[in-house]
């Protein structure tokens, strides 16, 4: 009788084990890291779990308009916690957070109208991203919301040595179609299929260059979704053409993490 | 030690139980089914796992323009190992079975023209799948591939009390596009983004069919995908139009699965 509950208690701590999500055995770790593209300081923020040493995949993430904030803080936090070296990059620089759509605007039309000035800050993340020893370089993707879309993307078009993009409502638009030839990974736009911001002609315009250049291309649409339809900030009117839409919310994180078990 | 031993042994077994795939464990069960609409006797496919008895969800799929055949009895045995009751049924009839392009093109063009007779075919194959014991009537979703696909969208735009449908390079159009308002669950399209025979034409149509009645749809492309791309018949060469894509195949299926772990 002991024998046998013996066996049934151990057999019922390792079942436990087994089945118990890896995030509640996680332990998350996050900072706020300073690092340099050229002479500007950039203020990005890692997110990974420290229960143990083993290299992994690591995902960079591209924030939206308003800067390196909260929202990709959190989507950091998420990527660690699905097993990934989650590093949020910062495109406009250490200080730089907008807040009016003003400011926003302003801020990302600088990027938009200097794409090599993207690639370089995108590129000096991706380079931070892999000086962390727990990070398989050979086995990292970029993502981007809305404006951080147009950068994942231009990283891609760069050429850079990834494993794959993700855009969530991105900007597809680029001065320079043609560089999609350099695309070497698989990409997967995840874009609201009422988005009158990237509405359905750029979304058009965005096929032809992948087509144009025989990219591994997926593109998915979800009706009812408005631009930034990510980012519960974002609330439920929809009028202004950018709302929060969680089941879209859900839908494409379940699309990414799909593409990732592929990928990875 | 004895002890020690004992509980590593059921421990082990335990773990092993917990691992392995629930498919090893299936006992899967296949029947030919003969039913009817009106007077017409149709042959259909049952599949589904005997390993207990408790009521799952059902899937209808329905078939390519060639008629009920192996191919959609694979993806009901493929159902079936996901724990669905999965029933192929018969659009055409029993012994319906074309073979040139220009026999299959002729039966279903039958279809295509009396979307009365598709919906009531569709439907039997519907009640019939709700006889089953085993199929909890309100999960139950409807997926077709090309044609079949036309047929899964028809039972939605009849009204049809379902759970979900899923099309695999279906065809979208309608002679009543109105009748989208009646559409009372979750649609998800699964397109060749170069599919020339399910055009971007019919892709814009569709997606206006689905925005004007409200519909909660999703759309998905893959990139050198083309028509039939999930049916391995169909080989690699695609100058016609219609070939094979292992890699749209594969991620079509987890489309549709995610899209079943949301309604079910």
């Amino acid at each position: 009788m002991k024998l046998r509950l013996l066996g049934i208690v151990t057999a019922a701590s390792i079942a436990w084990l087994i089945s118990t999500p890896r995030q509640t055995l996680a332990a998350i770790k996050t900072s706020v890291v300073d690092y340099k593209q050229g002479d500007t300081v950039l203020e990005g923020y890692l997110a990974y779990d420290d229960a143990n040493s083993a290299p992994r995949p690591g995902v960079l993430i591209m924030h939206e308009w308003d800067g390196a904030g909260p929202y990709v803080q959190s989507r950091a936090r998420q990527l660690a916690e699905l097993g990934y070296v989650a590093f949020a990059c910062d495109i406009y620089g250490k200080g730089v957070r907008p807040t009016t759509p003003q400011e926003c605007g302003t801020d990302a039309g600088i990027y938009r109208n200097d794409r090599a000035l993207t690639r370089a800050r995108v590129e000096a993340g991706l380079d931070q991203l892999k000086t962390n020893k727990l990070v398989d370089p050979k086995r990292i993707a970029a993502i981007g919301y809305c404006f951080g879309g147009m950068c994942a993307l231009e990283l891609a078009r760069s050429g850079a040595d990834i494993a794959g993009v993700v855009v969530f409502h991105g900007s597809l638009d680029t001065p320079t179609p043609a560089d999609a030839k350099n695309i070497k990974c698989p990409v997967l736009a995840l874009q609201g299929g009422d988005d009158p911001h990237v509405n359905q002609d750029a979304v058009k315009a965005w096929e032809k260059e992948m087509k144009d250049a025989d990219v591994n291309w997926q593109l998915v649409q979800y009706g009812g979704a408005v631009h930034g339809y990510t980012n519960p900030k974002n609330g439920s009117d929809t009028s202004r053409g950018v709302a929060y839409n969680a089941e879209a919310d859900k839908r494409s994180w379940a699309a990414m993490k799909d593409f990732f078990g592929e990928i990875f």
